[in-house]
């Protein structure tokens, strides 16, 4: 296997981390989503909800993130914004899980990016159409104030801008990814099983 | 099998046409490729190199097209101009080769989009690295007094261009497929069988 680490990118409610975490299982690698949450956590002392929010939010583009954005924590962020400064703790973590050298599955983040110049991850996005995923949100998370649609179009947009601040890169572009996969389309199972195929014969 | 079309959209130099071809054997399905085009010149009249070029044009975007924008043959193109002519047949031999119901490969001419509301399609995009894909456009096709790089990136944006003038759609944007490939990642073989496998489990 040339393949050691693969990367997961997903839209809001496609089943992607599902997809992962089976993927992880079934290969016997390690696998990374919360995880790097908990260890940025660590690493900077914001709380797990703080960092997952900052990292799915368009760095300067929301009102609120808005007026942190100059602020730092002087002699610590080194004159860094939150998000650079969550950003860069973050690449470190992701950097070090594949240093290590264990097979990994990591879901998100920007791995696809961070780990652009190694030539043993596997880039992959899973995407599906609106009613599959507004059915598995709303099976999977209840129902909110705000209608699934909106709730789906809010995350992948904050999602690709986050992406696009610190990558350059459009989000979901098919060829930024080694393969996109129709979970919906294809079906969950199925998608688990042509990666695995994948991995297992490279 | 619930899926009897396929259509493949694919980068310039990337083997797209290759796997489709191999795949329709492989399932053996019927091939559509430059028969689209000689169809559409039997449809229409004009030669089959005038209409592969207009087919990967942006109309009204080059200097050279810009000029016949707006000519027509009058009592025949109703008024319409040649790219939006062209396109209109093609459609229509497309549309006609769908509703056969025979089962078949297609390759580009946005038939992803042209046969977007049947539910027995399955839409594939390949895609691959620049020095994948230059070293097999000279091996194929010889060199040019163009740069490889250049004819591909000239290439692609006219595909690009021409896909998003008739469907308002972009081009190789992942969640407009149903499964989008790395070709010189993955391997040309692999393509055909992954597409296979989905195929024949569909």
């Amino acid at each position: 296997m040339s393949i050691k680490i693969i990367t997961v990118s997903r839209q809001f409610g496609s089943g992607g981390r599902s997809i992962a975490k089976q993927l992880a299982d079934k290969l016997g690698f390690d696998y990374y989503d919360k995880e790097i949450i908990e260890n940025v956590a660590l690493e900077t002392g914001f709380s797990k909800e703080y960092i997952e929010r900052k990292g799915e939010e368009a760095p300067g583009k929301t009102v609120f993130s808005y007026g942190f954005e100059s602020q730092t924590i002087p002699g610590i962020m080194n004159g860094m914004t939150t998000h650079d400064y969550l950003w860069t703790a973050q690449r470190k973590i992701i950097c070090n899980i594949a240093d290590s050298g264990n097979p990994c599955v990591i879901v998100g983040r920007s791995s696809d990016y961070i780990l652009r110049d190694r030539d043993d991850v596997l880039n992959v996005f899973i995407h599906a159409d609106m009613p599959f995923r507004t059915d598995r949100i709303v099976r999977l998370y209840g129902e909110s104030e705000k209608k699934p649609e909106k709730r789906l179009m809010d995350k992948d947009k904050k999602r690709a801008a986050n992406h696009k601040h610190f990558t350059d890169l459009q989000w979901g572009y098919a060829p930024n990814y080694d393969m996109s996969l129709n979970s919906g389309r294809i079906g969950i199972d199925k998608c688990v099983e042509i990666l695995y195929e994948v991995v297992k014969n490279s």
